[in-house]
């Protein structure tokens, strides 16, 4: 159960998004930008990111929907999604999106931890200003949204397959859409 | 020097936020409801939340110019502003504070470290669900913050009057105008 009462059933993080709209609304704008606007990252690629920060936060409803998305992205590849999750270096993805997980998994621990080697890495393999700039976003926003979902002890589903629709549900019409719209709330 | 070339000088969050203006956009509407939004949580209380979170964080930035907005907000009571960063239980504020202070530094850890008992204590001292859920939410953000500002290895002021010129800017002027507007931008 919630720590608070939420006035709502939604699992994770629809939750206290549908409990404060006021923040849910700024919050879902930034993560369309971030994971779904024009980037020379791909959406599956920064959903592994997302995937990957979550899941070293051990927060369940994040990793697994994030998961989801990601590998409706990744041609559904759900095996892709969770080697990358526990073991980036050795899994089949690109050396400079292993090079930025290594970024995001050192600010996943504190923004301090970033050095000037891990940035020298990615540049190495090809990545720009703006992938790194992103990859640190995107890293420290999952680091917020998975103490948001697991500060109020909100729910999340057992159902795979819960995750894998509504994962179709946000690929189709962004996280703004889906959160915050009645037609696809459910 | 920072991890990348912002293309900018400004301080702390302000050098990525001007890189990258259409994340910042989001970030600092979402800022700008969480502690300026009408509340029953003062301004005030809502930046020492912030200030904590960020001085747990070590982030020298964060924790400086929130301190300064927060004792802007406090009749310029540096002071308890200091107390309330590394001792908020002895600090003279209400007692529903730093219970709210107590959940912040739990989700400052993890999500998963804020109990049952913590939220009991809140609610005791007073704590509605929305005070509750706030605190949550600023902890939550300014673990992204602090990684935001950290992870691109952005500079920081040393001069303390250059945050209490500043905090008057954003106290006067809200996050959104203080950070996005070239008018007071500088």
């Amino acid at each position: 159960m919630a720590h608070i009462n939420l006035q709502n059933e939604f699992p994770g993080i629809r939750g206290p998004m549908m409990f404060r709209p006021e923040t849910a609304k700024p919050l879902n704008e930034l993560v369309d930008v971030l994971l779904r606007g024009s980037h020379s990252l791909s959406p599956g690629e920064r959903e592994l990111i997302a995937t990957y920060v979550s899941a070293r936060n051990d927060c369940r409803y994040c990793q697994t929907i994030h998961g989801a998305i990601a590998a409706h992205h990744l041609d559904g590849n759900e095996e892709l999604v969770s080697h990358v999750k526990y073991d980036p270096e050795t899994a089949g993805i690109s050396s400079k999106l292993k090079a930025l997980l290594a970024i995001a998994g050192k600010v996943q621990q504190s923004g301090k931890d970033v050095s000037v080697d891990d940035v020298k890495r990615a540049r190495a393999e090809g990545a720009t200003d703006l992938e790194i700039h992103d990859t640190v976003l995107i890293a420290a926003v999952f680091c917020m949204c998975n103490r948001y979902v697991d500060g109020l002890a909100t729910w999340a589903p057992d159902d795979p397959d819960f995750y894998r629709q509504r994962a179709a549900l946000v690929v189709t019409n962004g996280y703004v859409s889906s959160t915050l719209t009645g037609a696809v709330a459910k």
